[in-house]
């Protein structure tokens, strides 16, 4: 079959590869119906994190069940399903506890089991998922392919937007400011409007995710940032900050600003990953009451709650793709979204 | 009258000083009834903070309500009365938000205001009291006098200790532990026990504290620090951190066991004025989904609760006050707690 491998820094090659087969009674083997790029993937292609030797990479797809191993009970062959970008077994304590990132046998894909066997990546054609009943969501039915980019979200940025909402403490009526207009940030937008905020302030300079913001719900768009931003939030809010303040970017620069938009006593949620050394300055944290929560966002354990409102079509996350490529394009895939032509790019292989 | 003055490091000292009185039409006159030495007046006591001139101490104090300016309606001549350790108007954005401390025209004891008014610290015989309406609480009637410890301790560390206990998210069944066994640390061990959680462990060396921590509702005792401590507290919780941790010091190392000390998921409270330089690291909050939320405890929009709780003998933090001594003995006080020879000092003018 053929896989992406990552070899070094923008150097991205869809390569021949062994099929992989079930090599565990409770794998599965899943072709790929769709998959994408992520943000995080930018960062080995960028250089930020070292890529030692050429591995496989990809995080999120859906697919079909191809072959189950003896022990697979909770997904079948024929089954469409939805892979979120944590293996978990779903049964350790830390995922009875909805933190499925912290399974105590979670592994990651695009790497080497503890016995070496290769975990593939999501941009390919097949994929062997470890853990497959902890790890993987069928669909009751085969799904419309119009459902599919909606139901590939739910792999990674939706569930993470909403992460990102929950850990901000996002409720009814709330006032939320969204740090980040990539495709978390934006289903970061529609979470805060599906968890009943009233307001919510997406920060954002580029005209085409302004507009999928406000598709998503946001009532505002700030286009400054710094003291400037937190100054005009403060114009739209009476004065103070917002409640809830949900960063999807991972800078110094964007939590900094996270935290001077949120009122006193309010909470920042993060789920941008930590690669410029976001600062959490105590003093200022003490002071003001504001509280930081966040991280790794267990997709899995929201899946099921989210996706039986995208199958009812309630929820609609698959606007944040607004480039469809085949994977034969992937390494383009790489380019348009680090040259930010795409926020976020389709793959069907 | 008589008050407390720091005048530097280890210099304390009772002076007489001109009788405070009704300076504006919001100020109410207290004469104190008890007043006691914080954890945090340690700190220009120990020359961790700098005394630039010599200044009024003291920010706990209940008492008698003498006189009242015209303006104010919420208490009157003879009622008994509860000061908060921050003034706070009761009626800007931030106190209806619940965070008294951050109040647009919030100020501190034993300070001076804009205008260059004296700001009565509370260890002295009488308190010019600003904002008097939003500042204090009457109790119904006056209270019998064996109640006064616990009164006194809603003034500053059982409200903190419950902010800590609600930044924690503790609630019906949780897992706690508290770092710390300071009256903070104390009462959070009481409020944690008030909220519905299951197991509390307090972190504790000193046989006195433990037992106060065990009349409290503590569950469990661990003498052990760092990661010795975790081991501990993971072998009592299932081999797993807690659901909610109260950091009840403010030092970079308190700050980390407490960090440690949570489940994967969990949420860190904390309430101790970081002193020592705290830090959040990043990092392993973002890997384990560990929450960090606390601050300044606004103990003024906890009183009401707190209070009727106090009143009708249900709760009883009084027990964190195992020194009495007259005002007289005001450098005695602080030096017994410096020397860790009290756990709090309660003064009588």
């Amino acid at each position: 079959m053929r896989a992406t491998l990552i070899h070094g820094p923008r150097d991205i090659r869809l390569e021949d590869v062994p099929d992989p087969e079930v090599s565990r009674p409770s794998d599965a083997l899943v072709r790929v119906v769709a998959s994408c790029v992520c943000g995080s993937d930018l960062w080995p292609y960028r250089g930020v994190s070292p890529t030692r030797k050429p591995r496989r990479i990809g995080h999120e797809f859906v697919g079909t069940v191809e072959d189950v191993g003896a022990d697979v009970t909770s997904v079948r062959v024929g089954d469409f399903v939805i892979a979120p970008f944590v293996i978990s077994d779903g049964t350790c304590v830390h995922c009875r506890n909805g933190i499925t990132t912290s399974c105590d046998n979670g592994e990651g894909w695009g790497s080497e089991d503890a016995d070496g066997l290769v975990v593939d990546g999501g941009q390919g054609e097949l994929v062997r998922v470890p853990l497959a009943d902890g790890t993987l969501v069928a669909t009751p039915e085969p799904p419309d392919a119009d459902l599919v980019p909606a139901l590939l979200a739910l792999s990674d940025v939706m569930g993470t937007g909403h992460h990102a909402a929950v850990s901000a403490g996002v409720g009814r009526g709330s006032t939320v400011v969204v740090v980040g207009d990539g495709a978390v940030g934006l289903c970061g937008v529609l979470a805060a409007r599906r968890l009943g905020a009233d307001r919510v302030i997406a920060m954002s300079r580029h005209a085409d995710r302004q507009a999928i913001a406000r598709e998503f719900g946001a009532t505002d768009i700030v286009e400054e940032r710094g003291d400037e931003g937190v100054a005009r939030i403060e114009d739209l809010l009476d004065g103070i900050g917002a409640d809830s303040v949900l960063e999807c970017v991972g800078t110094k620069e964007s939590m900094q600003q996270a935290i001077d938009a949120a009122r006193p006593g309010g909470r920042v949620g993060y789920v941008g990953v930590p690669a410029g050394g976001p600062k959490l300055p105590i003093q200022q944290l003490f002071g003001t009451n504001v509280g930081v929560a966040g991280g790794v966002a267990p997709v899995r354990a929201y899946l099921p709650e989210l996706l039986a409102e995208v199958l009812d079509g309630t929820l609609r996350p698959g606007g944040v793709f607004d480039v469809e490529l085949p994977l034969s394009e992937v390494a383009e895939a790489y380019a348009a979204m680090d040259e930010r032509r795409a926020i976020k790019v389709l793959l069907r292989p």
